[in-house]
C-alpha cells in the first residue's frame, strides 16, 4: 500500500522511533480521573513536549482539538540539518505546514522553498524570502500558474515530460528546470508510486528539449522511497543521474544540480550512526558517480523540520466496547480522527506517542477511533494501541510529533467538525 | 479494504451504473482541441447533466474547479424516495453535502435530517427545520454537545454502549435514544467496519440502562453495509432487531422504531426491479419479523439525495508519458484529486462518469492523477479508464454524479489548494 503522501512519505525511523517510546512507571502515583483542567500531565517519562508548549497547555482551554508547534525547534532542526548537511541547499516542503508564523521563520534562517502551487509560491514571498529562493517544485502546473510565479520571480521549476517543458518555456522564457527520475524504490519501506518523474533515459530528452527552447536544463531530481534501507539505491539513483549529466555533456548541455528530494527522517539527526550511513552512503554514492566535479545538492525536507515540533492535544469522547463479553476489545474515540488532521494514520503507516494522564498506570490494547460517522475514521485497529485502563471519557491527551501533514490534511468540515486549528508558538 | 466514508459507503449499484455509462459515437464529428471557453460539449451521450447544469456551466467561467448542484435533482430523488416509501420517515444525512441551500430544500420538502455533530444540528435549525426534526445520530458525542442540542430542542440520539447512555441521560433527561447494533456484513461489497454499534445482546441492556436512567428506549438501527446483494443480510438484521424488541417488551419497555441506516443506491429509484426486490426483501423481513406490529421505520439517505444532482467541472492540467515506449501508460493529471473532493476514489471505489469535449472519439486507457505533490494523489490506475485520445492541456472535463462526499471530504488547503467551491442552483 502506499503511503496518503509519497512525496514526503511516512517514516519508518520515525515510526519505529515513536513504536520504542517507552512507558516510563510514574513517581507521582496514580493521576486523578477526568482532568478537565490542564496541566495535570506527568512529565517524567520521555516526551518530545518542550518546556514552552507544556506552559502552552497549562494556560490553554479549548472545546476542541488543536496543534501547538514550537517554532524553537523548528530553528534547531533547521540549524542542524544545515550544519549536517552543509554541501546542500535547504528547500523546505511547504505543503508539510504552511503556516505563515513557520514559514516567517525559516525564511529569517536564510532557508528556500519546495512549493507545490501558486499559492504556496505566495505564501513564502509573504513570509519574506525573495522568489530566487523558491523552487516550483510539482511537476504538474497549470500554464498560468507557471506565468503567474515567473511574474513573482520564480524561476526554478520541477518538469518531468515535453508537454511540461514548453509550458515553462512558453510562460517563464529562460527558467532553469530540472526533470525528475522514475527511481527503483526496491526495498523501500514506503515505495512511491510512479505518479512523478519518467525514466530516466527520457529525462535526456526532456532536458535537451528544455534547452532547445531557451530554458536552462539545471539538474535532476528523483525520490527514491522514505527511509529506503537499502543504500544501494541511492547508489542506483545516482548513477541514473550522472549518466543524464554525461549524456548531455557529451551534447554541450551542462546540467549542474542534484535534487536528492525529501523523505529525511524527522528525528534522524538524533539516530547519528544512521543517519551518518546514509550520508556516507549519498555522499559516497556521489563521489563515485561524479568524481570531483560534484553537483550541487539540494535537499526537500518536510517533516524532518516540522514533525517533532507540534503536539496536538485532543480529548476522549468515549470508552466503550462492543459486547460484554470480558475479552472484548475496548474502543476509544477521540474528538480528532483521519478528517481532522491524523491522515497520516492511514493503513496504520504513522503510529504517533500518545501521552496521558495516566501514563505508568497499567495498560491494555486499544482500539483508537476518531470522531465522525465514517466507519473508516479508524486510527489503529489492526495492531491495537496500548492505554491506560483508567483512561476515561473527558480525559485530555496528546499526540506527540504531528507537527506535519496535519493541519493542511484536515478535511473542510466533514461531519461538521472544523478543521484542525494550530497555535505557533 | 474499507470503504472512505462507510456509514453511507460506495455504493456498487451506482458503480455498476457508472462502469456502463455507453460511449456513443457523436454525430457532431470531432471537437475542437482546448476549448478554453465553456460549452462545447457534446450532450448527445446519455448523461445526468441537467439543462439547469448546462446553462450554468455555459455561462460560468472559473480558474479552479468547482461543483454544480442541481436543487431541482434533489427535489425529485427525496420526493421519489417519499413516495417509494410512504411507511419510512427521511432523515437526509447532512454530512452528505451540508449546503445551506440544499438543507432549506429539504425542510421546506418536509425532511428530517441525520446530524452528525452539533455543528450540523445548528446547519439544520438555521435551514428552517424544527428540531423535532432532528436525530443526532453520531454514537461518539461529547456531552457538552450532546447538552446543547438539548438546549436547541433535540431529543432524539443514537447509542451504541452504557457510557453514551449516562451522557444523554445527565443532560438531555427524557430524550428518546435509538442503539446501534452490529450486523453481519457477509456478502456486503462495501462491509463496514466494527466502529459503530454494540452486538444485539447487548443493546438489550443498553436499551434497559437508558429506560432505568428516565430516558425514552426507543428503537434500534443498524447499516447492513451499502448495496448488500444478499437480501438475507435484511433478514438477519431486522430478526436481531425483533429479538432485541420482544425481549424488552418482556421488561415492559416498549420499542417503537428501527432505523435501516443509509446505504440506498443514489439511482436505486431508476433500476426499478432491483429496489424493488431490495424494497420487498426489507418489508418482507419486516413483516416477517415484526408481525402486524410494524414498528415505525426511518431511513438515512444522504448519497440517494444528492450523489446523481451534481457535477464537477475539472481541467486537465497535463496529459503525459513516463517513457518514450509506444506501450508505456499515458497519465491525464487533473485539477482536482483525492484532497480536493475525489476522497471516494480512494481503493478506485468510486469510478465516476467523466465527460470531455471529445467524447465519441477513439479513445485509449488512461492512468487519472490529482494535481498535489502526493503520490497516492492518484485516482484510477489498477483499472485505467478509458479517455479520447485527443484530450489534451486545457481541456475542461466534467465529472458526472459528484454531489455527495465530494465538497466536506476536500483538504483544508494541502499544497495550498483551495477546498472545493460549489455552486447550488
Amino acid at each position: 500500500m502506499l503511503h496518503p503522501h509519497g512525496a514526503e512519505a511516512a517514516d519508518p525511523d520515525l515510526t519505529r522511533f515513536l513504536f520504542a517510546q517507552p512507558v516510563m512507571p510514574s513517581k507521582a502515583g496514580p493521576a486523578p480521573r477526568n482532568p478537565a483542567t490542564p496541566g495535570i500531565w506527568n512529565w517524567e517519562t520521555p516526551c518530545m513536549v518542550t518546556d514552552r508548549i507544556k506552559d502552552f497547555l497549562r494556560t490553554t482551554r479549548s472545546d476542541e482539538p488543536f496543534l501547538v508547534v514550537d517554532l524553537d525547534v523548528v530553528r534547531d532542526n533547521f540549524t542542524r540539518l544545515a550544519r549536517a548537511l552543509p554541501e546542500s541547499r535547504v528547500f523546505y516542503a511547504v505543503k508539510a505546514n504552511p503556516a505563515p508564523e513557520i514559514l516567517a521563520l525559516l525564511a529569517r534562517l536564510g532557508s528556500s522553498f519546495d512549493a507545490a502551487s501558486l499559492t504556496e509560491v505566495e505564501m513564502v514571498l509573504a513570509a519574506g524570502a525573495g522568489a530566487d529562493r523558491i523552487s516550483f517544485g510539482n511537476t504538474i502546473k497549470k500554464e498560468r500558474d507557471i506565468e503567474c510565479a515567473y511574474r513573482l520571480g520564480v524561476r526554478m521549476f520541477a518538469v518531468d515530460c515535453p508537454e511540461e517543458v514548453e509550458k515553462v518555456a512558453r510562460v517563464a522564457p529562460g527558467s532553469r528546470v530540472f526533470c525528475r527520475i522514475l527511481t527503483d524504490c526496491e526495498g523501500a519501506e514506503w515505495p512511491l508510486s510512479r505518479k512523478f518523474g519518467c525514466v530516466p533515459q527520457m529525462a535526456i530528452s526532456v532536458l535537451q528539449h528544455a534547452h532547445a527552447l531557451g530554458l536552462e536544463a539545471h539538474g535532476v531530481s528523483f525520490h527514491v522511497g522514505s527511509q529506503q534501507p537499502d543504500t544501494n539505491a541511492w547508489d542506483r539513483a545516482l548513477a541514473d543521474a550522472s549518466a543524464i549529466f554525461r549524456s548531455l555533456a557529451d551534447r554541450g548541455i551542462h546540467l549542474k544540480m542534484v535534487n536528492l528530494g525529501g523523505g529525511f527522517p524527522a528525528r534522524y539527526l538524533k539516530d547519528v550512526p544512521t543517519s551518518e550511513d546514509y550520508g556516507k552512503a549519498i555522499f559516497g554514492a556521489l563521489r563515485r558517480h561524479f568524481g570531483n566535479r560534484l553537483p550541487e545538492t539540494i535537499i526537500e525536507p518536510g517533516r524532518g523540520l516540522v514533525g517533532d515540533a507540534g503536539v496536538i492535544r485532543a480529548e476522549v469522547v468515549l470508552v466503550s466496547r462492543k459486547s460484554d463479553e470480558p475479552d472484548a476489545a475496548r474502543w476509544v474515540y477521540l474528538d480528532i480522527g483521519k478528517f481532522g488532521g491524523l491522515a497520516e494514520t492511514m493503513d496504520e503507516a504513522i503510529r504517533y506517542p500518545i501521552r496521558t494522564p495516566h501514563d505508568g498506570e497499567r495498560t491494555m490494547p486499544c482500539v483508537i477511533a476518531g470522531p465522525t460517522c465514517d466507519s473508516a475514521d479508524v486510527l489503529y485497529e489492526k495492531t491495537p494501541y496500548e492505554l491506560p485502563v483508567s483512561l476515561s471519557v473527558g480525559d485530555e491527551i496528546l499526540i506527540e510529533a504531528t507537527g506535519a501533514y496535519t493541519t493542511t490534511y484536515a478535511a473542510n468540515g466533514f461531519n461538521g467538525f472544523a478543521p484542525l486549528k494550530s497555535y505557533i508558538i
